[in-house]
Order: C-alpha cells, then sequence, then structure tokens
C-alpha cells in the first residue's frame, strides 16, 4: 500500500499562522531565495532549487517555510513538491511577503 | 568623572543594518509592544514601559532592538533613554517596520 508510506505532512491552517513564525521564517537568505524560485517559476521538487546547502541543512528550511504556512509541500511519487502560499498568506497579513522580499537585498 | 561609567552603547550605521535582524526583532511581541509605545509616546526611559518581564528579559529586548537598529539608546543621569530609528529605517527598508506592525494583531 503505498498511501501511508510517509507521515502525513502538518500544515497551518491560514488563520492559525502566527506573524512570528512567518518573520522568522523570511529573516533567511536561503529561505527568501526558495520562495523568490517559487514566485518565478511555480511549484517544484525540493531536489530543484540549485542551492548550495547540505540535503539536512535543505530540509530544514523547507520545513520552516511550511510550519510558518508560507509553502504548502505535498508526495508526488518519489518527489516532494513545494508550492506557495503567500496569496493566502496575504489575505492575512497583506502586502508583509512582498515588502519583506523587496527589503531584502538578496 | 561621569563620562566613561559605561561602555558605550553600538548602534549599527543604518546602511548596516541587516534585514534579517530587523525580522528577527520584530519577531516577538514585546519588542513589538515596545516600538508601539515609542511610536505612540516618544522617547522614554528603559523603567517607564510597564512590561510584565523581568529586568534582564527587558534589557534582552532592548539589546535585540538596538543591534537592530530600530531604536538608539542614551544613558542620561541614572536612566536609559530609548528612542526610535524609524525614520532611518523607513528609508532603508520602505514601509517595513509599518507593515509588520500592521500584520501582528498584538
Amino acid at each position: 500500500m503505498p498511501l501511508g508510506r510517509w507521515t502525513p505532512l502538518r500544515h497551518p491552517e491560514i488563520d492559525q499562522v502566527a506573524i512570528d513564525d512567518v518573520l522568522h521564517a523570511l529573516a533567511d537568505p536561503t529561505r527568501r531565495r526558495i520562495v523568490r524560485m517559487l514566485i518565478a517559476d511555480g511549484d517544484r521538487p525540493c531536489g530543484t532549487f540549485g542551492l548550495e546547502v547540505s540535503p539536512s541543512t535543505l530540509s530544514h528550511h523547507f520545513r520552516s517555510l511550511r510550519k510558518a504556512g508560507i509553502i504548502r509541500q505535498f508526495d508526488s511519487g518519489r518527489q516532494r513538491i513545494n508550492t506557495l502560499r503567500v496569496a493566502e498568506l496575504d489575505t492575512r497579513f497583506p502586502g508583509l511577503v512582498d515588502t519583506i522580499l523587496d527589503s531584502a537585498p538578496d
């Protein structure tokens, strides 16, 4: 049975997303780069970002973004796909993600 | 000689302020409350904020805000006065502090 091979990934409901988690998640240049790549190119699997960090560090960054409500992750075959929740976030914190990305030089 | 009784307080130049430090500093409800009180009431000494946190925790919060370039602190007699650098910050990160404060429910 392929279902149940993975622990289901937890995603906060948008009204449970905490501003402190969003700010901490975006206070890192690698995580901002992930968000910028998702904005530019749309959904993509974890292994395709070409970032020069170790797999465990990369997993940590994706987990931070997921727990902060900034991305959703779902498993498709052997790939874990990442998708942005910026439209949802924007209903809760209008303009926040854009303003942070505009402020960061990276 | 009253001068030299304190170690001079370090303040980053505005062009050295790091976005990551600003985001971490504002990812805390007590620190946001300090900023909101300074916006509402202007400069005030550390001991007058009426926050229910220990003196050491309060010192930590003020230090985080100072190192992130959000406040300046200077000693006047026996008091340490806090003053906002939001106008300066706004030249470097337009709208960032306001957008974060508007996003936070506290």
